[in-house]
């Protein structure tokens, strides 16, 4: 089996570790880590302090050729990043002047730059900066001794940018790194257990060189076929489960719930598609904005109405062929609820009781992807 | 300065690390932990791997008296969270009778108990088990040489109910935690270097005994004050800070921006609140729908409209006496957006032009606060 480098996750922050923020950056560099053909082996939230964080960097270096940081390049006092990795590595920060007039540059529109932010100009000889195009805060790139170490903002979207701009190619051409063959079967309606049980041994007897792995979301339980080596195996996989699990599977890898069940309202006639929802906060809304724009259904929005309002008071978008309407129930003692939903207009589906599982925005979204689902079932 | 307990909290699971889910676990539990009084001083996410979690265990053990862990206690194969932490403590599994009887009785309801669920009726002598009112995986209370951990289940709604029925009550009693004093400072409008600019000495010589951190949120950015031994100090200084920021704070600790604006359009005599938004994929609407309702204002809910809909084309809601409207145009190239925000009927609010920075759903929430903020200030 081809070798995967191990990669590590460090995102600083004090914020992470008394749960003012959620990591959603740790999140979205395992998965691009992940589809470049990494094998990311941790990940960490470190608080803004530099004894620790030069320890976490000597360790991880120690142990992965790769080690990819966010956070804690500000320009305040508690932006301990560069001096960490700086001692990690027995390095001097200097001062860059080709940063220094970057950044100078860059606050000219605002007004003169607070001299906090020049600490954003410190690097180490090993560093070669990597542009932000969208902060003041640049990256570092540090290839030393065979290994990788790379500093990004944590602000989400700055750290993205760089990442798509620049990051990811640079690690393909370092690393030499091919992506995984990947295969996900996509299920909805069908909770972790059941479905382990149905699929016997295509979960736990996967051929040499195939790893599978299930998982919960919410827009249902996922089951993921990884290989480097033999990818007519994760295939056949995939296809057996998919045939064993019938209408309860939808569809594979990049199988989107709203967007079939977009196109199966398109294949019945609909033109105009509308929504009413209480008691979701949008959720569907939310969803079908994000849904592709591929099925050439017109979404002309939703009304959303408090919890407790009974949608089938509300008045149809009189523009609407089809109007899919949702109510979410309180949850019960168990932490389940039950969600009514029907269509009304051209085509229409009869109103269906279902139940869904779980707490927060995840109820809400579930909720959702529920309504979703009866349309994709109902009008297949 | 009194002790805080070190915490850590340990994230199992293989889809944590491929990206396929955001650990919301780990940021809850961290906020929960703070709140009762220890300090957390690290979070990692690990893949189900045996001889991996073996050594997490062992390692957070060896420098931390609270480790708690969520994840891996699923009937599946590659569940083992149970399996190493009895690898790194050298005791032995073994079927507790009492908990293979609450299972089978749990499952009795819906047909058999498929056998993988027996692997959730194991534990090891030191463990006490934790009960799951509503999933089958129960939890693990081990205390031992002095240390205690915490094995929870990964599905955040089972965790979080047991986290509040059992484990935070049992954790106070056991390490005579008391909850540290804290001030947060709630701004909205101002960037965070601007803000540390502004806040000077407030930020950077905070008095013995006090810590400080800033951090931005969809919400603004907050300033907080944390102390054990000086409470007063830290009330002096989030004061100072609020009147020093003037109407850029909307106020401290628990002060909702929602709650701040619906007060303010309800002390202006508005009844009925309703929203129209477009190009926020409902964010508005979800936000409202959070709000505490205290105000007396009743909402009536709002439209969503299609990204690129004119707003000020839809009708309002027949029964509203305000109508706040939103609309968010598509990001420019530097990862700002334009959001135009108004207010129709009594009171009302002529149209403002805001920039909301970042991307995805932060770009859409903040768009979504703008308005309330643009609330806040103009009914003040």
């Amino acid at each position: 089996m081809t070798h995967f480098p191990a990669a590590e996750i460090l995102s600083v922050g004090s914020e992470l570790l008394t749960g003012e923020t959620v990591d959603t950056n740790a999140a979205f560099l395992a998965g691009e880590l992940t589809r470049l053909g990494f094998e990311v082996t941790g990940v960490r939230q470190l608080p803004d302090d530099l004894a620790t964080l030069r320890d976490a960097f000597a360790e991880a270096r120690s142990r992965s050729p790769l080690v990819v940081a966010t956070g804690g390049l500000g320009p305040t006092h508690d932006d301990v990043s560069r001096e960490a990795l700086a001692e990690a590595l027995g390095e001097q920060l200097t001062r860059d002047p080709a940063l220094e007039a970057a950044l100078r540059e860059r606050f000219r529109a605002y007004g003169n730059m607070p001299e906090a932010n020049l600490k954003q100009a410190m690097r180490i000889p090993s560093a070669q900066p990597i542009p932000n195009p969208i902060g003041s805060a640049p990256g570092w790139w540090v290839d030393l001794d065979g290994r990788v170490t790379v500093l990004l903002p944590g602000v989400p979207s700055e750290m993205r940018r760089m990442w798509s701009e620049e990051v990811a190619a640079r690690l393909t051409a370092r690393f030499g790194v091919q992506p995984p063959h990947v295969r996900v079967v996509k299920t909805f309606g069908v909770g972790e257990s059941a479905l382990a049980e149905r699929l016997g041994s295509l979960l736990t007897e996967p051929p040499h060189g195939v790893r599978v792995g299930i998982y919960a979301r919410d827009d249902g339980v996922n089951v993921r076929y990884t290989t480097r080596t033999d990818a007519a195996a994760a295939d056949r996989l995939a296809a057996a489960a998919c045939e064993l699990l019938e209408s309860d599977a939808y569809g594979t890898d990049g199988a989107d719930l709203a967007d079939i069940a977009l196109h199966a309202l398109a294949r019945r006639g609909a033109r105009r598609l509308a929504t009413v929802e209480s008691g979701t906060a949008g959720a569907l809304a939310a969803l079908l904005s994000d849904a592709p724009q591929e099925s050439g259904l017109m979404l002309l929005g939703g009304l959303v109405l408090p919890a407790g309002t009974d949608a089938s008071t509300a008045p149809a978008a009189p523009a609407a062929d089809a109007t899919l309407c949702v109510d979410l129930d309180a949850p019960d003692g168990h932490g389940r609820s039950r969600v009514h939903v029907w269509l009304d207009g051209r085509p229409s589906v009869q109103a269906r009781w279902v139940r869904v599982h779980g707490s927060g925005p995840q109820r809400l979204r579930r909720a959702a992807y529920a309504a979703l689902d009866i349309v994709r079932r109902e009008l297949r």
